[in-house]
């Protein structure tokens, strides 16, 4: 975990990013139920997940939604603020040994509406794919960052 | 948890239902960043988070989103399926200590597009708020739902 | 989870409820250790547990009877309290990946002893079984009813 | 935890034994909803517990049941089965904070019904008290052990 | 878990003891990565570890270490401190599955430097080995235990 | 986490990192209990360790030393391996609430004693430290590393 400074001005549009990968594992899924309170026989019944179409335990949504954007959160940039998603969609199930993997986009720069002097605003599209391929959920990741002071440099890394 | 089996036809704008609350504890969010590899200062390091703006640990975005999902995962609708959610807005930040409580209305009701014989969309707008009646998050969560076959009585409830 | 009102009067000898089925998790299991300190090899050691006539590691007594209660606890009654078991007996064990599903009848209705005015007592039998419908866990699960005011009308639901 | 061989014939009325206190905290009902999903609001809401007479968040009863069976799980005797419980009383709330300690007493013994030749029976009873020397709850633990084979010495302690 | 009271002069070079057997679990290795947030793809990602030397998803060192000192950890004795390790060595990798057994020796004995009258240094050699009897970890955990003041009399037991 | 290759050549003797804090909390003394099974009254007994000089719960020993090494665990290197720890010392207790920041700086280089010509060995020195700047615990954490390969370039950074 490292602190990169960015400004709004460091963001290109097509820069991106990928995690390594991240099997998704029973006990991942016990802890969500756990965390959540949410022990659907979708995610908690084997035997009875055995006679539905999916036919075994499926992850929680918000498991994989959690999971991924947690693998994102690798540098901590004091100039931008995570406000919220959009367009978050399941396309696939994940089961119980799936490994996914996040790769994380930049596909939006504008600027911030009612601040456009001092901020903008950054879309980073996620998409999460299993060890096929596949994509299992993709969402927007919002975000609010600085733009930089006219009396500013470059950016700056401080490793950690 | 009783499963209650839903039609499209049974879901009407405006009906509404309301969580008994719940406590988000330092022990959340420490599982959080277990189960997600998030563990940024501003969940983890109270000395750090001192010296910011908000003053205090912040619970992770995910972590209150999964958690009011689960809070509203009561009954099981075997004709419904979640495949996502829009429009995802962290309001405020919520602290150890707080309690939230969670409303979800029947927000926008549509055929599904490709298969509108069959299928219908149901927006459910899910809104979190805290002790002090602030909301905190709010989010649009997506249903598929199946139409009621023209051969079909009215919805039934097997309780549990 | 729902909160419903119901008095000692609403309360019929032979009613019953069932749950939805879960599977019984070796991360259940490491947990459950975890909790209570129970680190005992008929929990712990898959090798010494072949070695033994039950041949594989068993969930701890504890672990199977505070899932099948809280597998229970779905309603939320204000005017009952809880206020022990009887006859708590583990009549097979449970291994890992068995699924567990849980049946609850009121099998005892009487006045409380000192208050008979205001109270009565409810017993309901919990039975547990696996995923080929043998009882691995039954229990009398006892609570404290209150009576209802005389001038109370039937019982409310307020739903969640 | 050390394995400690002892027969039906090594077991006396009225030895006990007792353990160091365990402190229950916020943490432990947290990961006790999630092992059982009860996030019923008696344990997960401190806002609305503070209107409440008890005042405070309670611990489960099956939380503090398996902390304290879990407390007395020292030595293993390969020689004794447990099978249950009977009179499992909750005679307090546990609040967060609170230490409780174990004492169990070896209150009945007597030849099993049906192998009388090789079985007996003996009956623990495990009484929790808290930081305050109130019993928070008490219960009587079941056990099955066998007798001692005509040609076997006396107990046998294998140190671990 | 007993105390059990020892001084200085009640140890002895050569003496030993034997855990019975835990076996690591995905889960372990799940919580173990959420505790300590090293979430490296050695433990986490079993589609990359199937293409490396190794071949499948490794334990931390550090869960292995933390378990096996755990395991250890049955008496308590008022009279030792522990102060540190030295020599932690990971000499076979710990793999899902499998099942460890701890030995622990007192390798060497000697008089504390600056408070010799009062405190002495033992060393207790710990060996960790798997299923097939191979060594996984060895490491010195290291002891400041006090000497017996010159009234008191042998070791003493408190049993639990 | 990033991918981040460095041959033996790379490393240098002083050159150092730190890492931002993480706050122990009381719940991660209970999962550290829960994982390694160690529930010594030092950790888990609040009223007992009232009576004690410390007075207060102390975090064990592999807790902080399992996280300090998690917090350092921020690049990924497949030029090295880590096989050890020399020189483990725990100065001062770690306190619920407490906040822990690491430093790692490599102290030592040299050549591998038996295979000179293909690998090296690096120690780093990790100290942890509280918020009061006071040192909880050191080690040196043992590397074998990759030296390069004659027809190799310099560093190579997988940005992830």
């Amino acid at each position: 975990m490292r602190t990169v400074e960015a400004y709004f001005e460091d963001y290109e549009i097509g820069s991106s990013r990928s995690t390594t990968g991240r099997t998704v594992t029973e006990a991942d899924i016990v802890l969500h139920a756990g965390q959540t309170g949410d022990f659907f026989p979708h995610h908690m019944d084997a035997e009875w997940c055995a006679t539905q179409p999916f036919g075994q335990r499926i992850a929680h949504g918000t498991l994989i939604m959690s999971m991924a954007v947690g693998m994102t959160a690798g540098d901590i940039n004091p100039r931008a603020t995570s406000y919220g998603y959009d367009r978050v969609r399941f396309v696939r199930p994940v089961f119980i040994g799936d490994t996914i993997a996040v790769r994380a986009e930049i596909t939006a720069i504008r600027d911030h509406k009612r601040r456009p002097d001092q901020l903008g605003q950054v879309d980073e599209t996620v998409t999460v794919t299993n060890q096929h391929g596949a994509v299992v959920l993709s969402l927007v990741h919002l975000y609010v960052v600085e733009k930089r002071p006219t009396d500013e440099p470059g950016p700056t890394e401080t490793p950690a």
